[in-house]
């Protein structure tokens, strides 16, 4: 797919089928467009004209002698497969479907997006489209779309994915404005061929691409994203900004991690999983379009000088929600920091130099804080007698004295210090307008650096039984338990009872007290129906709920219904504490495991972590900084913590073996001191 | 005060004290400012010079013959105090200093404040400052600050107050870039005399002020800032960036509660409360800045009118990330819009009007969904053939025809749409670059027009006896329960035991399982000295517990001790659920009562809500949505969610009556079934 996507980007020859004379219409565009972008040979394709702006017509693409590379086709959707065709004929190699009229645009335009599609099963050549706007390499220089021709391109260093293509034309007319170069931009439309996936891979080895920006709304096959993803992040930053994150989970969820999960959070834990940097405006991708490849960033503590207390303030602020910290500034710097400043600055982090401070006072304190090396942001504020364009000369020097140093300057104001900004930004420095915008490139690129490389060991060495589930219907109460039992998760004590005579034995080996459940595979909530008696505390007491189970039972005409008796798994045990661990499968993504705060805590609070196996040990760690992770330790301790670790591995290798089970809910597991017991358990089938 | 700062902003005559020749100097610049903006007298006062800038320069303000209304001092800090007397002595009303070399520098600072503000309190003159940059009125026009006099200010509806000089300069030098303008800029400094709450009620008040935004650091007297803050809601919107959000909490906290609040919660609540709109970065004030005042919200049902599907998807998003929601479009418009617009259109919210859409089709549309007088979003993306200035006229029109339909703009991309932009920007219709722009705004004004006019019937009505609680050591067990007892919080059944033949009587009376517990006024955490025993099943337990109790209060030598029995709240009863309920007393703002999720979940899980007294119905009627509220209405019911509102507002009123109490602690308060009570108790004093 590579030699394709790169005959793509970069053909010997193009044919323009559907180019037009009419210029209201996309063909002129396009046609214009490349005529004024490509120096390779250009074809025209219009039975209805003879020439069009200049160049000779031919009513067919078979008609032409010359060999063709790629063709552009911007035809009525009903046109297309005929034209594809044409293309196989001739041996084009691949083409890009402007045409809009298939999925999008309902029923009739899905029959034709299948034809499509099964035509292209057979067939040699590749598709980019239909339904996008095309295509721009930017270096061999070829602009196949119908963005306006008098927009402003900058030839830079990233590669622009999207699957929107009136969002890419936006962001391209805004791109110059905010300095930012492209090497490749691709519209990807309703992706029937050459997909997202396709083109990361090939970004990924592409030398002109040093960082990759996407803009998704959804995706059709998961996996294959994912592995690219993966693969591209250990290569250069991926950073994606996803439409459609508002959650309309399905009211036909029956678990409880499948309604604690929603729609966006598969995406979210892929992207992270994979190390791609995740953000939420348009806005936010400009700076890391522009500034993503810069630096590497390898700590989270950041050093702040500033010649503004507020400046400094603020910025400390946004550092810290985040999640970043503030750099401590060791003793020795502190002493040469204060050889060089005045006695009121502050010389520890954020360092003020004060309002009156000249360029060399930033220099010198510059250099000094480089010997750090962490990321560091400088702060200039426009004050009385302050020298905005000599500051920037002193950060651009101190920046070519350290190239590796992480750098960010912050000029606030406005006329005052555009040129001092100009001028750091024209030369590559990452240079903003408020500190959150640095804050913001050093916190994405400390997760994509620190996330990039994940290892799996732990994951790998957990030892699993194969635990093969082959029900068809879903499974609650001691079938599940068998269940987990194998997987060698803890779960309480319990037995089905057939006939009354069991009863005494079975509550003579449980104890008392003592609950009496019923079961049913058509029943997921047996409380609603009075399906549980707790507590109870002897032989009378059983008997009567013995009877009342079953007078239930055949009131509810329950075919399969069992009667199940369970120790009572907190009786005599002080601040317990109850955990949800589950699964759910996600349509795109696969198998997610949950660890929450489970019992009656579980729907109203709503503190869940997630993670898509396998679970890597960085995700491992970060589990103990989470709410629950810290909920667990102060239970059990660290122990404790990673037995529930074991678990949600395990959960996931059954989950990943076992592709019927849709949902899994264990809930609640109780934490009683060193011990952990699951006392409700359930598993749903597709 | 109103007057006085009437004055300050348009003075017949200044006397600016400090002037100075040398064009590096604060004084110079200052002065510069003065003669290129103010039109009344100007007097210099500058004993080392003759004439100042070509005006004559007097030794001394005594010198001067004329009435002068107020005085810009920038001289040193040692020499202010002198000049401030003269001042007083020339019947100047007020004086603006700018000086710094005060509290901010340390020590020696210190001195000096403490030294003007005991002469201020003896004296008539009044006082903005030291250490700020001035004051500008925009109209009329009088620059008394020492910002850059190349900077250009347009004049404007918005005040802005801010206690960082540096932030100022900078924010105003990038104002006019974003077509904001000001009635008043104040830099208030070390605040020693005229402070924000002054300039808040006098500027409540000002015709030429639509929108206040303020830049804090901190505040001395929370209370009175607070008081003008809810006035001026009343009438304008008031916007606060709070500078110093990050958690320093000290780690001598005591409480539960106390260690939960934070530095900065007790300033959101209070902005909150007071019906100000809070923001946390430096561009999101611009928009507010500029458009705060043009439109009333008082809806969140939003409609989004879009050319672009990407454009619809990624406002949703933002919409409902925001808290807002998407407009439920009902069969009429639905009918109305589908004679208008093409088949492939969506005529459900957002209404996608597709990448063709002609200027009319925006025109038609807008007249349809304008009849919902609902907050609405335009969306334009520059497509092949899309007319953005012919979009924007139309746009406008509408807003001429619908004067206060809350109508906003998003003109996506950049050159192609700039002038467009500009268009309504220059006729003062909000538009933005942006989707989530346009959103947060809408954000922050339905919160604004909802929360502006609190109401506290419930707290008023809330019957609550007085409680006074004289006691100056700390007050946990017994004492304490008397106490809530007395309040009309539920308690568990306890007793004193103060020999031990009281033993036997007593376990009678509360019952088997009970608790044994140490009470000392200096052990806050019985845990940690083994002070606690739980589960006591019989009277041989109970002795047990009894001796060995009595044998750690000699150990750890006890004085005051005493042991408590208790009755067991948690015996028997399943899916219990544990609530925090406390009291801090913020040192700015007062006390502050806490509801959150207790017992072994509260530190971990931190799910707390807070909220000031006197608690508004709105905050009362808003707790029902959180994550507590919903847990105990899931426990108990709206009746029990109805008990614990009872319970904040009578801990509110006790606090309010007790200053000597710091802070409170009811953790865990036990909800089961239609029963909920606290099972420890804790108040702290100061």
């Amino acid at each position: 797919m590579g030699m394709t996507i790169e005959k793509i980007l970069n053909p010997e020859s193009i044919a323009i089928i559907g180019a037009s004379r009419n210029p209201n219409k996309v063909g002129s565009a396009i046609l214009k467009n490349i005529r004024l972008s490509y120096r390779g040979k250009i074809f025209v394709v219009n039975p209805f004209a003879d020439e069009i702006q200049g160049i000779k017509s031919y009513k067919s693409i078979t008609n032409i002698k010359d060999k063709i590379d790629i063709a552009v086709i911007s035809i009525p959707a009903d046109k297309v497969l005929k034209a594809l065709k044409d293309c196989e004929k001739k041996k084009v190699g691949a083409a890009i479907i402007i045409s809009a009229g298939f999925k999008e645009i309902g029923k009739a335009g899905e029959k034709r997006e299948t034809e499509l599609k099964s035509f292209l099963k057979s067939s040699k050549i590749r598709v980019i489209g239909p339904n996008c706007l095309g295509v721009i390499n930017m270096d061999p220089m070829a602009n196949m779309t119908f963005v306006d021709p008098n927009t402003k391109i900058f030839k830079g260093s990233t590669a622009f994915i999207s699957q929107s293509g009136a969002l890419l034309s936006a962001i391209v007319d805004d791109a110059s404005a905010n300095d930012i170069g492209f090497s490749k931009i691709i519209s990807v439309g309703n992706a029937v061929d050459i997909d997202e996936a396709d083109l990361i891979d090939y970004l990924r080895e592409d030398e002109k691409t040093k960082s990759i920006v996407l803009y998704l709304e959804g995706l059709v096959n998961g996996e294959k994203f994912l592995r690219s993803l993966k693969e591209a992040t250990k290569k250069k930053p991926v950073i994606i900004l996803k439409g459609g994150r508002s959650n309309k989970t399905s009211s036909a969820v029956m678990s409880h991690t499948g309604s604690l999960a929603g729609d966006y959070k598969a995406y979210e834990l892929a992207f992270e999983e994979a190390g791609a940097i995740t953000v939420s405006n348009v806005d936010d991708l400009f700076n890391f379009m522009r500034d993503a490849a810069k630096f590497e960033i390898k700590t989270d503590e950041v050093v702040v000088v500033t010649n503004a207390g507020g400046g400094g303030v603020i910025t400390s602020d946004h550092i810290n929600e985040q999640g970043l910290k503030m750099a401590q500034i060791g003793d020795k710097t502190v002493i040469d920091l204060s050889k060089i400043l005045p006695a009121e600055s502050n010389l520890h982090n954020p360092i003020d130099m004060l309002g009156d401070a000249p360029p060399d006072r930033y220099k010198d304190t510059l250099e000094v804080v480089s010997e750090l090396n962490k990321p560091t942001i400088v702060i200039f504020s426009p004050q009385e007698m302050s020298m905005p364009m000599e500051t920037a000369k002193v950060i651009y020097d101190t920046h070519l004295n350290k190239p590796n140093l992480p750098l960010f300057s912050v000029f606030l104001g406005g006329t005052n210090v555009e040129k001092a900004r100009r001028f750091l930004v024209e030369r590559g420095l990452p240079t903003y307008e408020y500190p959150n915008e640095a804050v913001d490139i050093i916190s994405g690129l400390y997760f994509y650096y620190s996330h990039r490389f994940p290892t799996y060991n732990r994951y790998k060495k957990e030892k699993a039984k194969t635990v093969p589930f082959k029900s068809k219907v879903n499974s609650f109460g001691m079938n599940a338990k068998l269940v987990f039992d194998k997987i060698g998760i803890k779960t309480v004590t319990g037995m089905t009872i057939s006939k009354e005579n069991e009863l005494k034995k079975a509550a003579e080996k449980i104890g008392y007290p003592c609950v009496l459940k019923i079961s049913s595979h058509t029943v997921a909530h047996k409380n609603k129906i009075g399906g549980v008696v707790t507590e109870i505390k002897d032989y009378t007491e059983l008997e009567k709920a013995f009877k009342s189970l079953n007078q239930i039972i055949k009131d509810e005409k329950l075919a399969d219904a069992k009667l199940e008796l369970y120790a009572d798994a907190t009786n005599g045990k002080k601040n317990t504490i109850e955990i949800l661990l589950g699964g759910h499968r996600d349509p795109v993504f696969g198998p997610m495991i949950a660890l929450g705060i489970g019992g009656v805590y579980a729907n109203e609070i709503n503190e869940v972590e997630f993670a898509l196996p396998q679970i890597s040990d960085q995700k491992i760690e970060e589990l103990s900084d989470t709410k629950v992770g810290k909920l667990i330790i102060s239970a059990g301790g660290n122990q404790m913590l990673d037995e529930f670790i074991g678990y949600i591995i395990r959960l996931g290798k059954f989950m990943e073996e076992n592709k019927n089970v849709k949902d899994i809910d264990l809930n609640p597991v109780i934490i009683s001191g060193n011990d952990a017991v699951a006392v409700d358990f359930k598993i749903f089938v597709e």
